[in-house]
């Protein structure tokens, strides 16, 4: 097992490098796929990242173990901990599985029962707490001061972000650096954070988009504002990109992403069923705001080769959206 | 464009290797996908060949293409006709727009609008019938009649049969020839017949087990009583497996198979949706039920390694019967 050091500032090339290569006991080497239809349609030539084949379904296992393996074995030993009822979760509890050591998750009690199930699965502990930002904190600070449990930031951890830079890693590796852009989607901003750092380090010319729902703009109109703003609403299909930037994304984001771009909810949804139905993939609503994006966005990605990261495939079967 | 000569009777090695080379212009080279839940789960380790990411979104591609180039080039200047509401049309109808011929498909009137408009986007001429064997057989003869088209069998056809044998071909290479089983879905038997012949000439062991719904069991008494039986009911949630085998397939699948095993229409739809969920890929109910007989009879499965072949991917979302 490779052990990384701590990051107290954005990774750099070598530390991406050595991320990428620490953190391979954790996940799989996604596939990238092409489709012609696809192609046909929005005049660009994509290069599809496949997280959600990834361990746990998402890209969310790449920053999880990054950041476990930032702890000392004397920290990790006493467990791994954070809040999410989403795909993080599973990260943090499949990573301390893969570590052997026990994992502590926050998770609000209106949680779907099938993530629940899938992090128990992993072997971790769960415990609940009312679904507000305050409740979430405050049963995590006792979760943490009762067991001693390393706590695992979602986005706004620069070993999360360096783990997350690991996706577009492979993308680039793997289409002999012909990329013209690679678009991600953005929420809290782990990944598109982490993808512009790995464009920056390792693309001859991708520049990175993020694709966002208008729904909930806020990198949008950070991007603009050079503040971290904040959503009045989080009502959007693709839940998992609900949440504001971070201070830790948030610069690196202003600082090497070319533009976040926006769409709407129905286009979300139209992106999905067409993965779905020309892919023959399945893929959660948030991962597919980047392909909404290349389809509404005709001036941008027409005639340019677009690598788009699939963000993860873990959506109820049960409940569609289409 | 490779040529093929007309097969009039089983293809041998070298007919199948060269039909493998002659259909390159119209097919993917698929990938073979593993999935460690499924494998804990089924006690066996299992390699699933991904037709569903085929052109089409079928394996009936290979043998709609294997069988068109058998036609001399004056024959498929008239046109390539078949009828079928599911992959087949799909698949000679692209296969005829690869060519540049035209496309002539009997379908019936009650056909998944989706499926016409399929066929239609390939450019083919669909000609609609009533939705019984007879009117089907009459319109085809009909359309045949004025328009001098190429009659395509969708299974009984040795030309057929040897395209259908081309994804076991490249299974059995990608795999490194270390497996003990094959199964495949049969309906017709186009594909089991032609994994058992790929199995028998290319497989240093692996022998084939076909795979069908007990409600429409034709195939297994086919097998146990030594000629061709027919269903009395078609009702089904696995549509693509409702046929009887034909005077070309079944004799290969006498010969070669090893078993025909059968499972129920509940644990047909449970192993589709364990695919969906587990491998976050999207198959028909047709190509789940390889899957469901290794579930349900790990006393022949279990401590092996199987190769699956995943027939298709052409599901309408919208109705899924989970």
């Amino acid at each position: 097992m490779i052990e990384l050091p701590p990051l107290t500032a954005a990774p750099n090339q070598a530390e991406l490098l050595v991320t990428h290569e620490a953190i391979h006991p954790f996940v799989h080497r996604t596939p990238v796929m092409t489709n012609t239809s696809i192609d046909e349609r929005t005049g660009a030539r994509l290069f599809f990242k496949c997280e959600n084949f990834q361990r746990i379904g998402a890209f969310k296992m790449r920053g999880g173990a990054s950041a476990a393996l930032r702890f000392t074995p004397e920290q990790r030993q006493r467990g791994l901990a954070t809040h999410s009822s989403g795909n993080h979760a599973q990260a943090v509890a499949k990573a301390a599985q893969v570590l052997g050591v026990p994992a502590y998750i926050v998770m609000p009690h209106d949680a779907p029962r099938v993530k629940v199930a899938a992090v128990e699965g992993y072997g971790a502990t769960v415990t609940y707490c009312n679904n507000t930002p305050r409740e979430r904190q405050a049963t995590l600070d006792e979760v943490v001061g009762r067991t001693g449990a390393a706590f695992i930031h979602p986005f706004d951890d620069y070993g999360v972000i360096a783990g997350q830079a690991t996706a577009a890693m492979e993308l680039i590796e793997d289409v002999d650096k012909v990329l013209d852009l690679i678009v991600t989607p953005v929420g809290g901003g782990g990944l598109l954070a982490g993808t512009a750092l790995a464009a920056r380090y390792f693309s001859v010319r991708a520049e990175v988009i993020g694709a966002e729902p208008a729904a909930v703009d806020d990198a949008h109109r950070s991007f603009r504002s050079g503040r971290i703003e904040e959503n009045e609403t989080n009502v959007t299909v693709a839940d998992g990109l609900r949440t504001n930037l971070g201070e830790r994304t948030f610069p690196i984001i202003r600082d090497y992403v070319k533009e976040i771009l926006l769409v709407e909810e129905d286009e979300i949804i139209a992106a999905m069923r067409l993965i779905w139905e020309r892919m023959k993939i399945i893929v959660e609503p948030s991962c597919a705001v980047p392909l909404a994006v290349v389809l509404r966005y005709p001036d941008v990605f027409a005639g340019r080769r677009v690598g788009i990261i699939l963000t993860g495939g873990n959506v109820d079967v049960d409940r569609l959206p289409f």
